[in-house]
């Protein structure tokens, strides 16, 4: 099955649009865990075990794992996704992008040694760069467009002929990079204005949603601006809200209750 | 000593603008290698053994040890370049870029993990994302700018207000993110013409410079048009033409001769 059937299946099985963030911040890691061999995989599992049926995707961060040389928990955590929950896609977050030899072997990276279902790519490198991960036909490609940090204008946002380059990025994906039918785009949740266009230019295109929790994005006016007619198209990813809702032993409860009350807000405002 | 003085160090004690990149392609490495321990750590030590005396840097590539799950003989290359050639520094190629609680960890992976002196950071997300890194004031960022695949102009050649987003990019880099003068850009060794105006745009900004070699860049047009007036300010990367020179039992003295070559071709084109 292909990363967007995938998908596609998890929206309508678990009723949900939330994709959670798996972002296991070593400080905010609660100290009982600590103890014991693996910690973060340790989090990562009580967490998913918590959450499972009411998210459409999760989406582990890399960098929180190659910081601490901990690779091997990162692969025992999408081992366990495939195993405990596998109609969950797994979106490896490692926005690689290099030239064609090199982009080969981050594709490996993300496809084969993590057998993730999707991997984010950075486009700025252009097309040739994207096409090794673009190859893998039954993959997804999660291409940043407009991201969600207070930077992200600093390029993004320049004109090129009256539209912003993170628009012209979108139309090259959409008219040029998907071929295969499997690439998304990143938009962040704090924009709704310009997920509204974006929707526009990309047809049914799924978004991955940064932004949202911590970052404060509003819920209804993305959701309002960012769904597809049929009130999906959209992976709303919320990680440290839900991940540290609470310290303590009561954490993976916690998460459960913030990541359902979160799908289910974002649920109000979708199309049925 | 900061990562641009050590540069600075390594370009007169070794009279090289020839940086060497470490990318330990597997179906390249002799086989005779592949049977001891750690092939991919013993591969790269004997090029750097061949070669310590005619670099300004070595630029380790991540993907080409993280597709084969293989962190742990980067580690081993770092520190064995630390100890074998203390004078020369380190710049890991990664292409990292992300949010900034995320990409702090990414910069914790580059200068405290891999110990690199400078590492390679994709600018697409805004002066924020590359923040953290900018903050290790006595490590090196080395901003994309433009890349030298032949998709680079996709996104980097778009025209706002007449002029390309890379040189957008690298005013924005010289005249902002630069203010603990620990920039570099990434200009690739394909494009001599834009390569003068960013030397014009960035004064002596360190440039570093893929595309020479199998990528078939011109030396003398891009020493002519990428050079400071002092004749530095290039880190002139070749990876395959040195590394797999030869396939063989003589593939470190092929690569010594290759680099010699190169350097020395350098040389030639710069003002004295």
């Amino acid at each position: 099955m292909t990363f967007i059937n995938k998908l596609q299946q998890a929206w309508d099985q678990n009723d949900s649009l939330l994709c959670v963030g798996l972002d296991p911040n070593w400080e905010k890691i609660p100290e009982h865990l600590k103890e014991g061999p693996d910690p973060i995989f340790e989090f990562c599992k009580q967490i998913i075990d918590a959450t499972h049926d009411l998210v459409c995707a999760y989406k582990p961060q890399i960098a929180y794992f190659s910081g601490l040389e901990a690779e091997a928990q990162l692969q025992k955590v999408c081992d366990y996704i495939r195993k405990a929950c596998p109609h969950i896609p797994i979106i490896l977050d490692s926005k690689r992008g290099d030239i064609g030899s090199t982009a080969a072997m981050y594709a490996k990276e993300a496809y084969e040694r993590f057998n993730a279902h999707a991997v984010t790519v950075n486009p700025y490198m252009g097309q040739d760069s994207a096409q090794p991960f673009l190859d893998y036909a039954d993959k997804g490609v999660v291409l940043l467009c407009r991201t969600s940090n207070a930077g992200a204008g600093d390029i993004q946002d320049l004109l090129v002929d009256g539209m912003p380059i993170y628009e012209k990025v979108a139309e090259m994906i959409a008219n040029k990079w998907n071929a295969n039918g499997n690439c998304c785009i990143v938009v962040g949740a704090t924009w709704p204005e310009q997920m509204k266009r974006l929707r526009n230019i990309t047809g049914d295109m799924p978004f991955l949603v940064p932004g949202v929790g911590a970052q404060g994005g509003d819920v209804k006016a993305l959701v309002e601006a960012g769904q597809t007619r049929n009130g999906k198209g959209l992976m709303i990813n919320s990680s440290r809200a839900v991940l540290y809702a609470d310290n303590g032993n009561g954490f993976a409860q916690a998460a459960r209750d913030v990541a359902m009350q979160t799908r289910d807000l974002i649920n109000q405002y979708r199309h049925t």
